[in-house]
């Protein structure tokens, strides 16, 4: 829909559940519906995959066996490093970029498809080995990532699973733990939800993100996500022990200096 | 503000900081800026204590003492229990009724004052005990909360500070303590924070609080507070042990029910 709202001259071929294929079809999201995934896939130059993440790792073969070899192939899930190796371990063919773009919705589902979700959002794009990006369809992607708006951002695998631990997956999983730890506590005791203000609400908004996405996530990323949420729990133990001390102002401030630098890259 | 533009017909007397004052007498937010606390309560129909707890729990004795007989003294302090224990103490003088509006803003002082900040937020109103909601000045208090678009909600100061624990003081320390766990990590390994999505930024936003404020809070609430750390860090520990079995989808739909409990609410 971003190559659409751009005018991009690409002729789009799309594979999915037969009645998202009926709406992307009628609003011009594809010219064309295929039969399968080898149809689809057949005389592309570039194929874009963009299911959960185990689905991604079943479909990487079939792919790389279908594509033409002039053709990229590359994918929009949340982990990287098993996909990374999957398309490695399938030699030669199409040239495979993992991709990323850090651009998420709460919500899934075609009814939610935004052409300008992009926009200045970050896209990691991480190539099996940093050679890879000096093939010319990789060079070719980058314009492309950033002709829809978004920022190229190029890192190893095991460097993009490390970092989105802890700066995707642990709020995810905060958010998720928040609204159920509150759900159980209004079991036993009246918490008038009346209470809840922006905070709370801002704070669990990405409770509602779908389980079938982020099962994968947590199965392709365990180790550094099972790192994250040990400091995340060391933290709070933290924070419990010196609830009454000065030391609690070092947390304030700690917090509030990453929340500048985060203001910077703005 | 908001009585200012509702165009409530008071004569609105204000005592703060010196340069606040100026502010407030520039902006019209107040009439008259008294030079002490006792001159600005001495004629008032209704004061409203609008400081970080720990000083509310300093002005109540002085304010009762000082104010006529008439007035209805109320707060607008996060936590309500030592404040409430505190205005009782001090026998007979004005009505005092506690007040929590749940309409904050992760910045602070005048320049971000918002005479629309209190629409539609929830107003927790506390009176020291279920008598004092009978009398006509708390009746025309809750009348008063209503003119500016917010929506009183009645309850004990015992409740009030359960709920608040949960609901909005256990957010402010998850926000805090993610921003300073990422920080923590970032200075061992590379976290670009490119890869700093939405769903990052909306759940730190709160760590831009200040501590001031929280400092008084997590003192006045702290046996909440603590219960509300212990369960979220029980919370973490079983999510970190079902990453990878299907107990993480009752976990996820735990948190959603609870969000969509939320939506009946709006």
């Amino acid at each position: 829909m971003a190559l659409k709202k751009l005018g991009y001259p690409a002729h789009r071929v799309g594979f999915d559940a037969p009645t998202v294929l009926e709406q992307a079809i009628e609003s011009g999201a594809v010219h064309e519906a295929a039969k399968d995934v080898e149809e689809a896939v057949r005389n592309s130059d570039l194929v874009i995959l963009a299911t959960p993440v185990g689905k991604i790792l079943d479909l990487v073969p079939l792919v790389k066996s279908s594509a033409p070899s002039r053709a990229l192939i590359t994918d929009v899930g949340s982990t990287k490093q098993r996909i990374v190796e999957r398309a490695t371990a399938t030699a030669d063919g199409p040239l495979f970029l993992g991709g990323h773009p850090l651009a998420g919705k709460e919500r899934s589902g075609f009814a939610h498809a935004d052409a300008d979700l992009f926009r200045n959002a970050c896209y990691a794009i991480v190539p099996s080995s940093p050679a890879d990006m000096e093939d010319e369809r990789a060079k070719a992607f980058v314009r492309l990532v950033n002709l829809i708006g978004a920022l190229p951002y190029v890192m190893d695998a095991a460097g993009h699973d490390l970092a989105v631990a802890y700066l995707s997956h642990m709020p995810q999983l905060l958010s998720t733990g928040l609204a159920g730890m509150v759900a159980e506590k209004s079991s036993q005791v009246n918490l008038p939800l009346e209470l809840a203000g922006s905070g709370f609400r801002d704070l669990t908004r990405l409770a509602e993100s779908p389980y079938s996405m982020w099962r994968d996530i947590c199965l392709t990323n365990i180790e550094n996500i099972q790192s994250a949420l040990d400091a995340m729990i060391q933290k709070l133990d933290t924070i419990k022990a010196h609830l009454s001390t000065r030391e609690l102002e070092n947390e304030f401030s700690q917090a509030r200096k990453l929340r500048e630098r985060l203001h910077e890259k703005d």
